[in-house]
């Protein structure tokens, strides 16, 4: 039984992506296709443009079986933690075999070698790397000049953002010791973040951008039918667009704060902090603060990151342990009749629980240790820690319907009220 | 010398606050008028339409020599705390000799009568108190009906807000020792809270409504021309209008907390906070959240107060202890030629230190603290309350300065970068 793994946003689900999944199925062959998606908020640090359940829909409807979502902590994270979060998904389902994923180079080779030269760092490599942060370099570009000195690839390819994700998905295999292996297809069409609209070729982010300015019969072109469909309920019945300005209100949320309580989130740590304290003061306008906060060791994508550590209270602790363990359950949002022959092996061959009624978490959890603690089953599974994703992934939802432009719809616990998607 | 003090909040100051100042001044005849004013936001749980320092100036045009801040942990209190906070700011100043507020009943002694019941309870009021309340009846109803089993006088004219909080003020005296004398006017026009626009007779609340409708021109006749003027600057500038509603992102905020954190806040009490709890997972708008959460026993009033002890974090042993000792300064918003002289006055004699320049606070604790030390000069200060206090009024100009229309103007720091407003 071949599984076939990918790691997605569907932000919202395009041409391009339907483009990817097909060429992944051509590669694969699999039986089934199963998909980590990132839930409420996405990886640019932003609310994606409708809720988890629609964006689920979608992909079913495009020929996903299953879509598993990515707990919110990984799925707010850099490349790194990013990947820790979406391939252990994949991985701790215990049966998916191979995973694919869009690259520039389309050199698996180069991409593992890469690699594994991270994962086992030299002494001068690690020197090289910290030279280049403190010249003031973001963590991916200090990488790249370290490692230019380090393997005779043609290194300079690296700044590519769909390659960089694709060493951390490998990073993340050998974290994980997985037997998954991982292809690369080499990528066509616009870049992930390309803001010129091009039709069928358009970016995620171009396309967000026509709906932004109000033309979303624009992007009919730009989407396959279900995507167009789906995207024009949710916005009649008011769940959407969401965009990341509505969040300005954090600003006020800033204000209240000391510095010493930002040092306790994770990522601020390179006076990431007072730059956050005194742009909260400066102005009350987010796009602004995201400039005002912008400096050459923090990319944009980061900022708005942060800004959603703290608006989940994202402590560093939890999220070191998080990247250390992985994800500590599977949470269904939605499946097809495949997809459900599927659920069937992941619930024998799982290391971490399956949640497909949210309001049970906590009973989910319980039968699980009670199973260890009789010796029926081995499961990987640290109980605060899956408490506490899962309450993080909670709350972003009930942070996100509050983002709703209709005020009607914006009651809290979609995550309990919503069942899996069954297509 | 003769000291008039009032009591304002001037939200905005119109034709009734002008009479009821010309009358106080005809009744007591002081050689100077001080008011102790509300700063950013007021007493119904709001922010102010304009920003304390254009409130202040408006009242300097109209004949105030002086204006002092009511620190904000009073002016959002019940009109109980909001006594005690703005007697509390006249007593201190070691000055005032009259104070003058206007009254439905227009009865000083009946008044008294109640203000001397209502300290000096006998157990038989406190037994029908509670039992009032018990009933589910609301502060000021409870109290109400257990006045009327105990005083002969027609007690129920004591519906009237500006009778009760006279009554709060002469036990604020009392609380205080104070030999401040205290006056009332028969109270004319409209009822504080009617709604209605009447020209020349509107209420504060009927302008700020006409201002909402986009009709600022209409309140020309309402306000005298030092208002319209300062309104029309500040709106100019985007500094205001500001309102109510621009609060709204208090939902996110109140669906991160627990309801033990609220629990902790001042006014949290009477299963108030499940109330708030349930009611931010409801809902998404603002105003509906005020109705899900209100009760026989929570007015609307007290509830947007609550909004606000949330939001600036009012724990319950601080206000306690504020409501005890009463406010720890006296911090000069605006004066004129006479109010200098005045200030003159006061700094020999307020029990209280006197500030000015708002980033010196701690500055000034400290010579104060050294002068008491060296035995120079008796004062009456809690200096960890003096600074809980002040920077509450702090936090709350930061918050308030977030709300306004204009963008870029919404900096933080209006406290320290203004000096007091000079005439």
């Amino acid at each position: 039984m071949r599984v076939l793994g990918i790691v997605v946003e569907y932000n919202p689900f395009h041409y391009g992506h339907l483009h990817h999944l097909r060429e992944s199925i051509r590669l694969v062959k699999p039986d089934y296709v199963v998909a980590v998606m990132s839930g409420n908020f996405c990886q640019r640090g932003e609310p994606a443009i409708v809720n988890k359940y629609a964006r689920t829909k979608i992909a079913l409807l495009n020929g996903v079986d299953l879509v598993l979502e990515l707990p919110t902590v990984y799925a707010i994270q850099d490349a790194g933690g990013f990947a820790v979060g979406s391939i252990g998904v994949l991985h701790k389902t215990g049966v998916v075999t191979d995973i694919v994923f869009g690259s520039e180079s389309g050199d698996i080779d180069f991409l593992k070698r890469v690699a594994h030269t991270l994962v086992n760092q030299t002494p001068e490599f690690q020197a090289e790397f910290k030279k280049q942060l403190k010249m003031g370099f973001s963590y991916p570009n200090a990488r790249k000049y370290a490692l230019m000195g380090t393997l005779s690839d043609d290194v300079a390819k690296l700044s590519k953002s769909n390659d960089i994700l694709g060493i951390e998905y490998i990073k993340a295999l050998m974290q994980y010791k997985s037997e998954i292996e991982p292809h690369v297809i080499k990528r066509v069409g616009a870049d992930y973040n390309d803001p010129e609209f091009k039709g069928r070729l358009s970016s995620a982010t171009a396309i967000r951008k026509v709906v932004k300015a109000g033309q979303f019969e624009t992007i009919r072109e730009a989407v396959p039918p279900a995507t167009y469909e789906v995207l024009r309920e949710e916005f009649e019945k008011g769940r959407g667009p969401v965009f990341w300005e509505y969040l300005e209100f954090v600003i006020a949320v800033f204000r209240k704060m000391k510095r010493e309580e930002f040092e306790k989130i994770y990522s601020f740590n390179e006076g990431l902090d007072l730059r956050f304290w005194e742009a909260a003061r400066q102005t009350g306008d987010l796009q602004q603060f995201v400039e005002l906060v912008k400096a050459k060791r923090f990319t944009y994508s980061r900022i708005r990151r942060a800004i959603l550590h703290v608006l989940f209270d994202l402590e560093k602790e939890k999220m070191e342990k998080s990247n250390t363990l992985g994800p500590q359950y599977l949470r269904i949002l939605g499946f097809n009749t495949k997809g459900r022959e599927l659920l069937r092996e992941i619930k024998k061959k799982s290391s971490v629980p399956l949640i497909a009624t949210a309001s049970l978490y906590k009973q989910v959890l319980e039968d699980v240790e009670k199973q260890q603690a009789e010796g029926k089953r081995e499961w990987q599974v640290d109980g605060d820690l899956y408490i506490w994703q899962f309450e993080k992934d909670v709350l972003a939802s009930d942070i996100y319907s509050f983002l709703y432009p209709n005020k009607s719809v914006r009651s809290a616990g979609m995550d309990f009220e919503q069942q899996p998607v069954m297509l």
